[in-house]
Parts: C-alpha cells; sequence; structure tokens
C-alpha cells in the first residue's frame, strides 16, 4: 500500500534531485485494526533550527555543539517561532473519520485524503479496544474519564458498533449495486471508518499539534496517533523534542 | 438557535466599540431538512477592495465611481489579489459532516464546530432529495452523473438512508445509557449526520471556495451550500462579484 | 487622507450590505512626525469570542454574564485559540519602513501597502526623539538599552540621520528628473522613511503581535505602535484584553 | 558563509534520521555584485506530487510513466492545488532590502533574516548594472520599462547610488561609534543594502511566487532572482515545471 516508500535503496547519493533521498526503511507503526503512522520524508535536523535562527547574524553553524545547543534552548524557552519552521516532515496516515476530523483542523500544514467520491469504501471500521471503553465525567474542557469494567457493558457497546457498522456497509453496497454513486451511497457510512491521508508540516506546526493531541485533555484516540507522530518525529530532532518536553511542551 | 443575531436594533451609530453593529435582519437560508446558511457579520464592501489597492499611492477613495470600478476590472482581470481580502465574513451553517470535510479543507479562515465530545448528538441526518439520487459515470475528474428515475430505487435508496441512521441514533442512544462516554458513542454515527459550525472567511479566500464549490465538478451537496454563500455574500460587495463572474470565476 | 473614514454619518442601520457602517469617529493616534495609526474597522466583540466557542454545543448566548466570562477565562487561561479569530480589525498604519519590515513578518494578516514604485516618495522620514537616542548592552536576546544624556552625541546623531535623509531625497529627486524610474531612483532612500499600510488582522493573530511588539524585548519603535494599536483595540473587546493581560500575554 | 551546506558528503544513507541527507554539490548562483541563491534542501520530486493526488484513492505509484504524467497535467491544467504542497524547498537568499520586501509578502512560507538589531551592517549594496537603469512610462500596471543609453545619465545615477551610500555606511559607523545602539544606527542605511534570509516554502507556493515574480510586469532585481530560484527548484521536479509552463504559469 505503501509501495513507494519501499523504493530502491541505491539511490545515489550525488542524486541530481538535490537532496532527494527516500527513506531506506520507512517506518510503519499500526495503530488498531486498520490504522497506522508512517513517516515517509523528513527536511532538516537541529542543526537547521539552529542555523535559521543564525540567519539573523548572516553566520552557520556546523554542527549542534554546545553553543548551538544554548540557542535552541533559548529559542524554545522564550517561544521564538519561526526558526522551528527549519524541518518539514511527511507522513502518511490511516486513522478513523471522528480522529481525523480534529486532525484536519490544524491549519498550518498540507492535506492530501482518500476520497469516497473516487474510490470504494473498504470495509475498514474502528471498534474500540476494551481497554477504550469508557464513562465521561465532569464538565466540557475539565471531563474524567474512567475505564470501563462491567463486561456486559463492554460486549454491548462492540456489538452494537459491529452491527451498525455491518448495517452500513450492508446499506453502501445495495445502494452502489443499485447504480447510486458512491458519493452518495457513502452517505450512509459511519465516521468509525478509516480513512487514508497524506501529511506534510513543519515542526513547528507539528508542536502545536502535539501540545494540543499528546494530551491528557485531547481525545484518547487521536492521542495515541499523536504519540506515534512524536516518537517517528524525535527521531529526526532529537534535541529539538528533548527541549519541547523541558519547556512545557507549548509551541514555541 | 441564532438568538444572538437579533439583538437590539437600536445600537447606535456612534458605538464606542468601533464600528461593531449587529445584522438587524440576518439572513437564514435554510437547505434540506436541517440544514442553514446564516450571514451573520460582514466587514467592508467594494469600495475597501478599491482603498485596499489605492494604499499602493497612499491616496484613497470616498466612493466607487466609474475610475474605482476600472480599478476593481483591474485587480480582478490581471489577478492582484491582497486587496480582495479586505472584506471578511461571518457565516453560521449547519449542513451534513461529508459536506462539511470538503468545507474544512480551506485553510485560509477561521472555524468553531458542534462537537459531540461535549454536546449530544440530535436526531437530524441528511437524506437526498428525490432529485438527488444519482448515477455517476465516467472517471474521476470528469464524472457525469444522470439523475435516477427507477421508483424503486429512488424508495429503496430512501429506506436504506433511513434504516442505518435510525439503527445509528438508536445504538447511540443505548450506548449512552450504559454510561459511555459521549465521544465514544458517536463513533456509530453516520456523516450524514447535521453539524453545525461557525465560518469566519475573507473575500479572497470565500472566491476560491466559490470557484471550487460553486461549480459543476463539486460535490452537488456543498454547491448547493455554496450557491447560497454566494448569493448572501455578493449582496455586501455586489461589483465584486459581478468581476468575479465575468472574469472567469477564477480566484484573483 | 484618510478621508474614507469619514463619510457619511447617517448611513441608515438597516443597510442592505449587513452591517456594514463606517467608523463616525475614526480614531486616529500620531506617533512620531509623520506616522499614525487609525483603527478603520473593527467586527466582533467579546460576545462573538463566547459564540464562537459555545458553536461546539450549538447553543449561543445573547450577552457577556458571568457564565460567559467563565468561558472565556478557560478558554484564555486554557490557550484554546481559535475563538478570537472571532473578532476582525482593519487599521491604517503609517510607520518608518524598519518597523514595518517587523510589522510584515506576521503572516495570519492582510497588508496592502504604499509602494514607491508607483508613486513618489514624499519627504517623511523618522528622526530619533531625543530620549530615543538609546546605547545597547549585552547579548542578543537580552539585551539592555539605556538614554544618552550627552548632548553632543544627541545632536551628532541627529545630524547624522538628517544629513543622509537630505542627500538620499535630493539624490532621488535628481535621479528621477534625469527619466529614470521612480523603482530604481528609490533604492537609494533609507529605511527610515515612512510608508503607509492597510493591516487586516484577526485577534488572536493580533494577541500574537502584541505579545512579541508590545514587550520589553520588542524594538522601542514598533512597540509604541503596539501600544497605541493595542488600546484602540481593546475598546472593541475589552473584557478579552483584560483576560490577555491577567494570563501573562500569551497568545491563545 | 553557507559553511553548513558543505557537511560530509559520506552521510551513510541508512541515516536513522529518516532521509535527511545534505546537499553535496549546494548550488550557489551569484547575483549582482554582493547577491545569490542557494538552493539548500529539497523535500520531494514529481513522483511525490503523483502520490499525494493519488492518495485520493488509498493507492500509490512507483514511478512517474505515462500514468503519472496524464495526472500530473490534469492537475496543473484544473488547477488542483494541494498535491503540488508535496515538495518542499529551502533556499538561501542574499538580495537588496528592496527586493526582499517584495519577497516577503509571500505569506504561505517560512522566513529567518538577518536582523542590524543583532549584527553589524555589512557594506554591501546594491548598484544598478549599466542595463538596469532604465526609464519607465504608462500606468501603474502597465509600465513600460526602457534602458537608458545617455551616458551621461547613467554615469550620474550611479555616482549619486555611491555617493548616498557611501554617506549613509559612513553615518552608520560614526554613530556606532558614539555608543549607539545597532538597532538605532542602522536607520540611516538605504533600501540597496544586501540581507540575508532563509526561505522555507513549498512548491504550490513557490508557483504562485514565480507566476507572480517571474513576470514581465515584476520589478526587474526581484524577477532576476526569481529565474535563478525558478532554474534551481525546476531540477527537483522537471515535470511539474514543464507542465506549469504549458498551462500558462498560473499558480494550480
Amino acid at each position: 500500500m505503501v509501495r513507494w516508500l519501499l523504493k530502491d535503496q541505491n539511490t545515489p547519493l550525488e542524486d541530481a534531485r538535490a537532496g532527494l533521498v527516500e527513506l531506506v526503511n520507512p517506518k510503519k507503526v499500526h495503530l488498531y485494526e486498520h490504522g497506522y503512522v508512517v513517516l515517509d520524508k523528513v527536511m532538516g535536523d537541529d542543526l537547521d533550527i539552529v542555523n535559521n535562527a543564525k540567519a539573523s547574524f548572516d553566520v552557520f553553524a556546523d554542527e549542534v555543539g554546545a553553543t548551538e545547543k544554548a540557542i535552541l534552548n533559548f529559542l524554545m524557552r522564550d517561544r521564538h517561532g519561526s526558526p522551528w519552521e527549519a524541518v518539514v516532515f511527511r507522513f502518511l496516515v490511516r486513522g478513523p473519520i471522528f480522529a481525523n476530523r480534529e486532525w484536519f483542523r490544524h491549519r498550518m500544514a498540507s492535506y492530501n485524503e482518500e476520497s469516497l467520491r473516487y474510490s470504494k469504501a473498504k470495509e475498514e471500521f474502528y471498534i474500540p479496544p476494551l481497554d477504550h471503553i469508557r464513562t465521561q465525567t465532569g464538565k466540557p474542557g475539565a471531563y474524567t474519564f474512567t475505564q470501563i469494567e462491567d463486561p456486559n457493558v463492554i460486549k454491548r457497546t462492540i456489538d452494537l458498533f459491529t452491527e451498525t457498522q455491518q448495517a452500513a456497509i450492508s446499506a453502501y453496497h445495495e445502494i452502489l449495486e443499485m447504480g447510486v454513486a458512491r458519493e452518495v451511497a457513502r452517505d450512509v457510512l459511519p465516521v468509525s471508518m478509516f480513512s487514508t491521508f497524506v501529511w506534510t508540516v513543519n515542526l513547528r506546526s507539528l508542536f502545536n499539534f502535539l501540545a494540543l493531541r499528546n494530551d491528557s485533555h485531547a481525545l484518547r484516540e487521536i492521542r495515541e496517533y499523536a504519540q506515534v507522530v512524536e516518537q517517528l518525529a524525535s527521531e529526526a530532532c532529537p534535541y529539538a523534542f528533548e527541549l519541547f518536553n523541558k519547556h512545557g511542551r507549548v509551541c514555541p
């Protein structure tokens, strides 16, 4: 499915396309039954962030030494934002529509998503893992969620998810078979359906995403995606992420 | 529901809040059974667009006369974009999730949407009007849609919409009643569910929206929303819309 | 110069252009010899911010009471950003190019600026007031500035400003008179020259601007502009600004 | 100066930092006496653009064959914009302030620029090459520029540039030597001064930049920069640029 990530590993470094090199070991992390996150490509690293900042002086560094670490610390602590835009990531994500809907609210990024106007729906839905079936107490903005232990509630919830998903996909196929357009038939499908998208985002916008979505107040499902995104991205610029955590996980 | 639009009509013009005046006759246009578009507020008009452009000369006009119309025509014809950002609209929209999902892809705008993490779902779904049940032929990017005439197909399609929607809302309520969180229960609901959002957008971004969504290639349902949006917006800056149509409905 | 702000004060409230009402007492605040800030128009107020947030629940308020103030406080404290985009301002600004250059780095806004490709330069330059002639000590990011008291330094600095400005404007006119294009002649002009621009910006982006530019680390001249902007904007949504100050002047 | 571009050429492809590979032959193109454009890094190529579009179908291609070229052609012809955001460039640019000022108006990009609050001005100014000294006739938006042939005008223009630049830099140094802050002293410097910046921009925004700035209506100096940018960028995704030219050089 992500064949384009798995290309020739022998691309010469002298590639005339200016630094275009594929991920040789694309990292695909699976979530739930049908979801995943792939870190497709990255441009930039900790050194690029420092050098974006040092553009203020029209001098540049060769490596991230003690001085450069001090600059990065200053930038994060005092929330100087623009240098963090030096690093750009591309992810391929497959998530449930209800989570994707929150994801797409982040406007400082590029998106291309699977469309059921064009392609046929796959029978792939989110069914909550047992420990995701939870109660909600408290007020908006300060909810507490507690895992439900009652096996009858768990079983009945999962049955209801499955039944409505099955009814929806059956209706979808029957409507299609009568000759109705895909874009009409898909209206019966639930927001638990999985959908794939490509996400291109710079590190500053990514920090904003992580501050909001890899947080205890976030929807649990998007948080689990955000945790994977954070783990993959942090390998490209580890010191940036160390500082993000050190200074309160606030977008600079 | 849109009570905040219906405030005191006697706000004095000398309002210290600098030009803040409510729409005294907010225009609410209904679509389908549960949808609507309200033009809540507008800032700016044709004259503001001209004056944004005339900022290049540090001189400004008092009214839209022949000279100003010529300037506006030049701006649209030669696609000088920034002056059109002078006019800003706020709409209140209630549409089906599948249409809202396309809408929210327009990033140069502000959105606040109803959340089923916080509020309880209403039993309001999109059911296609008879003449919206259509076939799809041709290739992606060049589909042709034809209204289906067969009364059996129409009846069966509507029955399948209704049955899956009823099954979904019943499952939703049953899951809620067992004490499961709203944000979990809502996963069973279909993308035909209605959802309300506030949309703040400037005229340039609105032209881009209309060029793509009030177009024969657009999804029929979002196109019908876009037609209402265009009709409401065009009253605030009629000459701008006259030129938009004259010069090929391309975002400047 | 800002004639377009001074239009008919008798515009009926029932204006068909949907809420378009001019500022009847446009506020023009002068800075330095040739600079100013005018708050031209505003769309929205504290209530609109609350209602943008309440869109999450698909219910809306009529006025800003205790409950609404609590919501606004929560939004600012926990940095929920999107509702603050409900309020949009348009300013007309005339500032020195060196300050405008910092201003235009704020990308979430619309700009239209005077162009010396089209219009002829006016003989209007920034000359530092006596108390703006300052020393700079410390390291980048932590400079301390101290007013210079030595009358000889003050006098000589002002003379050098004046002499280079006069030499530049004379050269500019001489080059023009030889028939050379305006866009070439203007290259000799200094960054202390004043330039006018229109700025349309929403409250969220404005808070970001003020957090950075109305701050002790900001360039003094842009800070003085930012102070005027803040004073004018705060009249449109006073409670929002009260909270901005209460919660550390951080962009939500 | 751009040392950071010239790092170790032996970075192993198996780099754990996910595709981060430096340009081994960074391309630095000089303009005027003190300006340049360096293409520092690129992420993505023609194949990535196709695959961004194919995300609509949740299937991806391995190479740019006839089918993929047809898709790219369709995307450009019908102005489907988002897939072109798949390719991201980073440039290092040194240009005169008057050109940079136009450049920075392009908001869908990241910038970090040399600051004369922090660093000391270098004695590097733009002096028009002989064939850049031009007359301007016609109306705004439709100017015609003609090279001036009169050697007296040419000589006098260059003398006036040089004299005012020398007077300005002398004044700058004298003000600094009296202990006045750099950020005050720099106000006397002309907009012909060179300034360095890092620019990160995706291909869609780059096409918009090129449509406006590598155009006969653009300021000649920024156009010459845009031509270099276009030549460097087009090597990374040649088919995309072939189509940009084929379909009228309009931003998709």
